[in-house]
């Protein structure tokens, strides 16, 4: 077996835009350093969950995290064709403003392979960390 | 100590359609059953994660299995402010075509309370499944 | 390919007797019941966590948790090599006497299988709940 | 409210060794460096799971990833009154020898904490990972 390509910025770019939801949510791959991928989201007011205290819903913190663990899995070189599962810790609300997605590799795997995320509000504070396996 | 309230349908369906993100989503409340609430979501094709495949985006059911673990612990007359950690198991892609989020109450407590919910496709297939804790 | 054999009740006790910590555990098979499996434990002093409540640990729930599904994806017939990874939500303290792990599939598939699984105390409360993802 | 008190090292070996299950485990507090705790674990014929491969079952390292977890809020200064709940990653058997289990704290917080922690084998390799959260 051949071991999988890694691919480059712009071919990860391509990728992470191919989905019509990433395009909804504007994402842009920041860069990729070391062992972490960071995934910049902008903030659009339609993923507000709670109006009051204005917070991005946690269905696109957890989008955040499970995408940017499958980026994260590809750009280290490994196989990540879906997600088999998720789970997401959600710390404190994410406040209107910019979100940082920063994944690192946990174990890449030949069946399955996991990626850690933490989202970073604006400011640096963390407002949700998690994980997802991904089945090659 | 008195009991939480039980919030009827309307109660619940203008609960539901407080969050911004929810309207985007076109969400609805199907029905309130013995120990079960049944949420409904419509296609959009913004939702779309693979485009090949057509299928609804991890992050979107995500949201859907979030959410309607909250609203059921909140139908059941259990408190919940907020979401503490989630958990989903992607079994199947959601092809385009309405889901139905079924969620069930696991345990209601006074600190937290666990609610389970499965995504059915349109012709009642388990899309995938998760439980989140919510913080009272 | 072939569909996978079901076992009988007997082969199931004896692929569970193999485990030497099932075995100090002094695990059963109380029954195979439609697609419910139920495993039963019984005290032992050496399982406590905290003295003063006198609770099992939280550990050997999870490894009540662990196991059934294992068990019960196998017992109805699917493919459990091993365990990908594990989620378990304690409700309540288990309290001395014998606990009973009732596991449901959730999800036979070819390359990853899920079952669901309740732990409940002598009296019938449930005690914590949990699922394992698990691979073929 | 005041600032909980940082217990010392002598503290936290007396609090872990409370519990007749540690004891059993044999478990010993290694050390606690910047915001690192490491637990270490001698080996015992009893955990193994299959006595084939002769790895140590997945719920013994799921109670490992559950105690260092909790007391790593404790030793840097969080409450931890007992587990909400726990996800544990396997990633690869964990075959005779003593593991040692290194807790970092996620997020200290007023009603939940959280905590992850990764499972080394004597070599270095990473056996499992995963996190617990706790309530004050």
């Amino acid at each position: 077996m051949n071991a999988p390509a890694v691919p480059g910025l712009e071919e990860l770019r391509d990728l992470l835009a191919l989905a019509p939801f990433h395009r909804w949510l504007g994402l842009g791959i920041a860069e990729v350093v070391a062992n972490e991928l960071v995934i910049s989201m902008p903030w659009r007011d339609e993923i507000i969950s709670n109006p009051t205290v204005g917070a991005a819903h946690g269905g696109i913190v957890s989008a955040l995290i499970d995408l940017t663990g499958l980026y994260t899995v590809i750009a280290m070189g490994g196989a990540a064709r879906a997600t088999a599962d998720l789970h997401v810790d959600f710390h404190r609300p994410a406040k209107p403003g910019p979100l940082r997605a920063i994944g690192t590799p946990v174990k890449l795997g030949r069946q399955i392979s996991v990626a850690a995320t933490r989202i970073l509000a604006a400011d640096g504070t963390l407002v949700a960390s998690g994980r997802g396996a991904y089945v090659a």
